[in-house]
């Protein structure tokens, strides 16, 4: 297995020559190769963290999990009303989120089926109204210094999370990854410099796409950040993986909400999830869980811009799913499928590269990505040359704010989605771009 | 049948002695009255437009209208994609807002379970981010100019409407309703006074609460508002109850796509429905339509905050819905369960108020309200006295701006969610309410 070396390829000693001598020699044979793959009009992706249609039919039937008795014992739950969500759910994905029993009404909030619309909704009632209503709007903050609102992003990092800052004109400020989570010390200093910074985007388990899960340590440690920074600073808690593990080594995380009730800063901690990748992608549930006055407010706000969500789904869901044991299991019949392609994807990637020093990666124990680190300047060309053989790689700079890579060396792959025949060969296709890239700035 | 007198009320000759004598004679009587009903212990609610049972019964087969293999026949809907929605969506309701043919997979959005998020979130992207890439953000020239944004309301109008202005900080002019709709001679000289008035809100048909539908040249006459209007003024066409008449009788609505195309405004019209009072309220679909340049930009804003919409319970609606004119004769089984109730409640009006002039209203041909106008002063104390006797009415103000009826004369009446007895009983208690707070005005 490799070992993640995010770190050292930022050292100098890292070259082409000391391990890859016959580099430039091959550069023909890896032309001919790439020309043999463009002749094949290939129509492959590996772009999107996606689950596979096999992943997909183990919910099959969900869609058929309530009845209109069900829906109709207490209150009815085919009409308005509930904004926050259905106790049944809130219980459920408060157990997901490590929420303790008796707080799981009052902390956590179940959405409709987007966890993305939770946080972007967060984010722009933090920035525009304040969550609670004694918060200041971070925007009038902004403006009295003069000054931009600005969120810590731990890179590589998840484009979606980025996306919600540039839609919302809100400054990214990257924080390095050490493999064991963000590193503490830049994210202390970076918040002592400035008290505008108002949060930082975290995906704690599996992160997407490094696959690291943070530490023990890591997680105390940015518990207690928040009273450091600034006023109405949130950790904006995606854990997304909480139960997608490949495997039994895979490492457990600590619970954020315990840390930050050690550390008096429940209030400044944001938790989502979602069932896109337990159930349907596309129909799953977002949910959300923090203090009972964030929450209060959220829905405070969110019912601005809803009649509330679908608690046909939420029933649907607690039906089907049941508990959080038996959903580890049904996350268990997941892992058995997609565990091979990560496998798969893995050999493809040590066949190919163990001898040399081409590239870096890690293979994850849980999560839906591998994040591949190139020699500096070269994955914007082995993108560009991996479409060319028609096999789509996520855009060049996708997992930093702005696009903007600065060794222009990251490179997401998401091995989900197609069919093992289809994976083996984008990632011969993409391996072979990898050397043609790499013997090209040889050359 | 009352006709609507909302202008009259305005006039001075409305006085309580004229046509109502022996009032303050019969306060002790309206007293022991009230006292009586608040011996019962009542707990009745006419405040919010829900569907009942009975009418959520009538789409109870939508539960199970879709099965795993038309979910799979294309593209996976179960999976991620598909950001405005499924093409069948698009057509079914295409259709429902009138929208031609060619026009309906480029220029309409289906989105979740909520139209009134899709109304936040368009008006949201239109101050902050321009709704196409080249438009100015509303915030934006509003800052330049120092002053505020600000929508036209016409009133008495939807309470959600003015939330969403309340939340987003956008101030509200009041624009008066006629019967026909609003009065295009107030709307024109206010939006050729200020080019910071940015858009209208407009229930068309079966206004919420008066009930009435915007005549031919109003809806016309409104199609070239934007053209005098400022930069980014659109209309927001919130045709919630297009489909709902209660009998043969209703007005039809103009249509506002036809009368923006005469007038060349297409860009400037957002339409909006949802199946909320079609289907199951808490779990329908929101939709929209407008001009492509415009679903693309709202497309690609939406993109930002989720991962799209819930695919399974659009194709759901296609299955059960079908067509336009299927769906109107399902909503000819909804106008059979609540038509009575809408009969019911204007005689308990009609018997007891049609040999005064103490309150005046309209019995609609569609929606869900029935809008009460008493003597100025009194909407507060008549609410007030409801409250005492345990039946609760929408809050006084609701149907206007920040809550301010400035003549406080307006209560809606929601009649469709309680049964037909609890109804007789909270309006007969209602009208005592009238009686009796119109006699202490008097006394």
């Amino acid at each position: 297995m490799s070992k993640q070396l995010n770190q050292k390829l930022l050292e100098p000693k890292l070259s082409v020559s000391t391990e890859a001598p016959n580099l430039c020699d091959s550069l023909a044979e890896y032309q001919q190769k790439h020309q043999d793959y463009i002749a094949q009009n290939l129509s492959l992706d590996l772009t999107r963290g996606k689950p596979c249609k096999e992943q997909l039919e183990l919910s099959n039937d969900m869609l058929n999990a309530v009845t209109i008795d069900q829906l109709t014992e207490t209150t009815d739950l085919r009409n308005y009303g509930g904004a926050n969500g259905i106790p049944e759910a809130k219980e459920l994905f408060g157990e997901f989120l490590d929420i303790p029993e008796t707080e799981r009404l009052s902390n956590v909030f179940v959405g409709g089926n987007s966890s993305l619309s939770l946080m972007h909704a967060f984010v722009s009632f933090a920035l525009y109204q304040g969550i609670q209503s004694e918060d200041q709007p971070w925007s009038l903050e902004a403006a009295e210094k003069n000054d931009s609102i600005k969120m810590l992003c731990p890179v590589p990092g998840y484009d979606r999370h980025f996306g919600v800052c540039t839609h919302l004109g809100i400054e990214m400020i990257p924080v390095k990854l050490t493999g064991d989570g963000p590193d503490i010390d830049q994210i202390k200093a970076l918040v002592n410099s400035d008290p505008l910074i108002k949060g930082i985007w975290c995906v704690p388990r599996f992160s997407n796409p490094t696959g690291e899960t943070y530490s023990n340590e890591v997680v105390e440690q940015l518990a207690s950040i928040p009273s450091i920074a600034g006023k109405n600073f949130y950790i904006l808690w995606d854990n997304a993986y909480a139960l997608h593990a490949l495997n039994s080594n895979a490492k457990t995380l600590n619970s954020i909400d315990s840390c930050a009730k050690k550390a008096g800063t429940s209030h400044a901690v944001i938790q989502f999830g979602s069932t896109s990748k337990i159930t349907f992608a596309g129909a799953g549930l977002g949910y959300m869980a923090s203090s009972a006055e964030n929450i209060a407010g959220f829905t405070k706000h969110f019912g601005m811009t809803s009649i509330g969500p679908d608690k046909i789904n939420q029933l649907r869901h607690v039906n089907f799913l049941k508990s959080k044991e038996n959903t580890l299991q049904h996350m268990q019949a997941h892992a058995e499928i997609i565990g091979p392609k990560f496998e798969l994807a893995n050999n493809i990637l040590r066949e190919s590269f163990s001898e040399t020093n081409l590239c870096e990666w890690q293979k994850p124990d849980g999560g839906y990505f591998i994040s591949v680190n190139t020699h500096p300047g070269l994955a914007t060309r082995v993108i560009a040359l991996a479409a060319e053989a028609g096999v789509k790689l996520t855009p060049a700079g996708s997992t930093y704010p702005e696009f903007n890579d600065p060794d222009d060396k990251n490179i997401r792959i998401a091995p989900t989605f197609p069919s093992e025949t289809d994976l083996k060969t984008a990632m011969e296709v993409f391996t072979n771009c990898i050397f043609l890239a790499s013997a090209e700035q040889k050359a």
